[in-house]
């Protein structure tokens, strides 16, 4: 299989999710473009990397289709997908102020290969007021919890004041990837994967697409 | 100026923001690799595409190069730049459950070029119970008060079920780019603009980048 790119995965990652939705056993790259915004050639080309040699004039099979996405990407469509190839994520949520605490309910990867397991707070009190279908622990003892539990990925949910500390700290603990959902661009070894989806951010990226038309 | 590409884009302004909290006058583009974990051949290249002549062997200047990039953005580095060229944007926050609720301080967006003017929830209850330093709504009101405070982006939070038909309102409100924290991948005009970043859509970008290698 080819090298695939960084937009590219980005662009399979959501048209796996939009081909989990659709109700029809068959879609063509026009339709598709009519349901993503991408271009039909762009689609084509995306799924041209693939080792898939299905989909020709009368469109792609649906299901076959999002299968060979999940596979080349390593991800699962959904929870039964995950549990019969294996796939699955223990994740960690870290900051429980307002935002963390409103991810707390785990219905957010109700259906997926994610869970959460765990969450952290430096502060004691937050541990002890809130409360989770998983244990909810200080800070402190991320160290030990991480490796032991195997959790694969985090969160962050912290000030922009902590955030870089807590990254650190993170990395430390054997973490492989980071929500990130704090302003601040975190300085890591390129082997931590970071996803930056602050709402400034997110913000940023609407206006300069905007303005670049 | 050449038409710059989506990751090209989206790495600029990550740039951005990283220069906004470099102290140094001058940066290098190997310096900024082990910042931003980008090649510095890809740095570079992002840099060139912007009418900009500096940086040589001493490398960049950091607040003239962060100036240069906003321009060519259309995106503000802070609020007095904001202010300085007239760059400010009014935010809405569409569902108030307890993410919404948790976006509800203002200081998510201090020191940017954007604003929250107001909050909506179809459940007239919630725009009752809870507080922020600007008005909320009953998502009735939506048509009025949008193109009333000339709102531009608008952060979706509602549950799955109902984010494409509100999202389909906001856009017939006028609004003309969607932060969609979701998991629903929207099926709307070319002409909005929209940022998907969902936890699940951020923890299957991160498991497919670390899966890729």
């Amino acid at each position: 299989m080819k090298k695939i790119s960084e937009p590219s995965r980005k662009r399979l990652v959501e048209l796996s999710q939009i081909l989990s939705a659709v109700k029809d056993e068959r879609i063509t790259s026009v339709q598709l473009e009519a349901l993503t915004g991408w271009s039909s050639a762009s689609i084509r080309k995306d799924i041209s990397q693939l080792d898939y040699a299905g989909g020709v004039s009368n469109g792609y099979k649906v299901k076959e289709l999002n299968a060979v996405i999940c596979q080349a990407l390593g991800i699962a469509q959904d929870e039964s997908d995950s549990k019969a190839r294996g796939i699955s994520h223990k994740c960690c949520i870290v900051g429980l102020g307002k935002l963390g605490a409103a991810l707390l309910e785990n219905s957010i990867f109700f259906d997926t290969a994610f869970s959460v397991t765990a969450g952290f707070d430096a502060n004691v009190n937050r541990t002890e007021i809130l409360s989770a279908s998983f244990p909810l622990y200080p800070a402190s003892r991320m160290n030990q919890i991480i490796p032991e539990e195997k959790i694969e990925y985090a969160i962050l949910t912290v000030s922009n004041e902590t955030a870089q500390s807590m990254a650190e700290r993170l990395v430390e603990c054997g973490i492989k990837g980071i929500v990130n959902y704090t302003s601040v661009k975190l300085i890591l070894p390129k082997s931590v994967a970071v996803e930056n989806v602050s709402p400034v951010t997110a913000m940023n990226n609407l206006s300069a697409k905007i303005s670049l038309g």
